[in-house]
């Protein structure tokens, strides 16, 4: 099932996605899609709910958001473009949550921006508690996928004091979804297709086969290192292609519209702004 | 006014510390302190309130924590010891809300841990969104001022990959408290003195007048990254005499006594436990 949050900013309702790819009304089943839901998502049939009228505003498709934790480096392409040697283990570092975003919403650069670039990245959001999860379990504490767009700064980011939290946290730069996409309907998350077009130009086009650090090793690695929650998202890094490694370099500029799919999770559309 | 939060852990309520050291229950005036409340603290004489019997456990002073930042190295001694030069921009990072807990709840080490430290560090509460906000108005965002432990796991941090939020999220490893002060009973707070004894002995004896950057410039920067939101705590770097500044070396083990303090804030006290 397709999971959807719809509606003005910080009032968003659940919903689902029916066949003919509307929204449903799924507040008749749940208050939202947050917390102990996440663990035991709904399972009802989309054509038996309520339809919401014409195409409105997405929200991130997850309430109550505690942490978003994203993954560096974790495709060998990205890590040479970055020109940065392969972790060995994975690299963490955390988004502020303030900065999470609708998948369509624009994305606005902060003042002072230079080189805000784009990532497309599987977002795993976990749907039950996990703390030391062995590797073999750890797909049970999922709830589904999305799609993150780990915008960053790269200026911010490398250039102003090593820790990579700092580029990374900007109002705007965490567009989540379009969909919440249940396992079942995703199948297995290392074989999907990802990639970014910026002005209709593709930019990145990768495949999470090719990730150094699988979902299952993700959640299982960071399960050791913290409490993870329901409701929590993972950002699992990005493939080649991001504006740092064109030649000559590519940055997002007021007006670029970027593009963000992965397959069975739908596409992100941004356009970028200038700061307020 | 001195505010806490007493109770079982996750179901806390609000309250006052009155002129002979008791817990006052406020929870008749406030529901929590939280969100809009951090912007206008209620005023209020705790001898008017009814008395909370007994000593309660001590909860984190401030209800709906989003973000937890933290600034590495901003005491000069502190760079020292741990090989680093002094930054030249405030460094930011993220510990893992998830990390929050009593001021005087058991520090419990994560499996695998070998060289866990402590940091006392002062603790901002955010009152008021900040966004740009200058130097000179970000006092005024400021809710009050609270006891961080930055618990570190020190291979975590820094042997596995380069990001620090490893070594700063597991379960425990952010001890807040025990109150929550107002500015106007906290004075200046570049002149605070705080330290640490682990068992007794003194580790940590610094003074808030050595920080590289000070509050104000804190919160003006990071209003200048990201979003900072009511509740937001920010937790502003330690002065010498970690555990890993120590010759040798000093790391936590079970059994061990922490106990933390800084002037017109309170002191914490933490018993450090084995890995569950």
């Amino acid at each position: 099932m397709r999971f959807v949050r719809y509606g003005e900013k910080g009032q968003e309702r659940p919903g689902v996605i029916d066949v003919g790819g509307g929204v449903r009304d799924l507040s008749g089943v749940v208050a939202d899609l947050g917390g102990a839901v996440l663990g035991d998502l709904p399972r009802v049939d989309p054509e038996t709910l309520p339809r919401v009228a014409g195409a409105p505003r997405l929200g991130v498709p997850v309430a109550g958001v505690g942490k978003l934790v994203a993954i560096g480096l974790n495709y060998t392409d990205h890590a040479e473009e970055a020109g940065m040697a392969a972790p060995e283990e994975p690299v963490v570092f955390m988004k502020a949550t303030s900065a999470l975003s609708g998948p369509n919403d624009p994305v606005i650069l902060p003042r002072g921006a230079e080189k805000a670039d784009w990532e497309v990245e599987l977002g795993i959001v976990i749907g039950r508690e996990a703390l030391y999860v062995p590797r073999e379990e750890a797909l049970a504490h999922v709830a589904g996928y999305t799609i993150v767009n780990d915008v960053s700064e790269r200026a911010f980011q490398l250039e102003r004091g090593g820790q990579w939290t700092k580029g990374k946290s900007a109002d705007s730069f965490a567009p989540v979804g379009p969909w919440l996409v249940t396992p079942d309907e995703v199948g297995d998350p290392q074989g999907l297709r990802l990639g970014t077009r910026v002005n209709g130009a593709v930019m990145q086009d990768g495949s999470t086969a090719n990730m150094i650090f699988d979902v299952a090793t993700i959640v299982s690695y960071l399960s050791g290192l913290m409490r993870l929650e329901p409701g929590d998202i993972i950002a699992t890094g990005t493939p080649a292609g991001v504006g740092m490694g064109q030649t000559p370099q590519r940055w997002l500029r007021p007006g670029d519209v970027m593009e963000l799919e992965i397959a069975t999770l739908g596409v992100q559309r941004q356009e970028v702004r200038p700061p307020i």
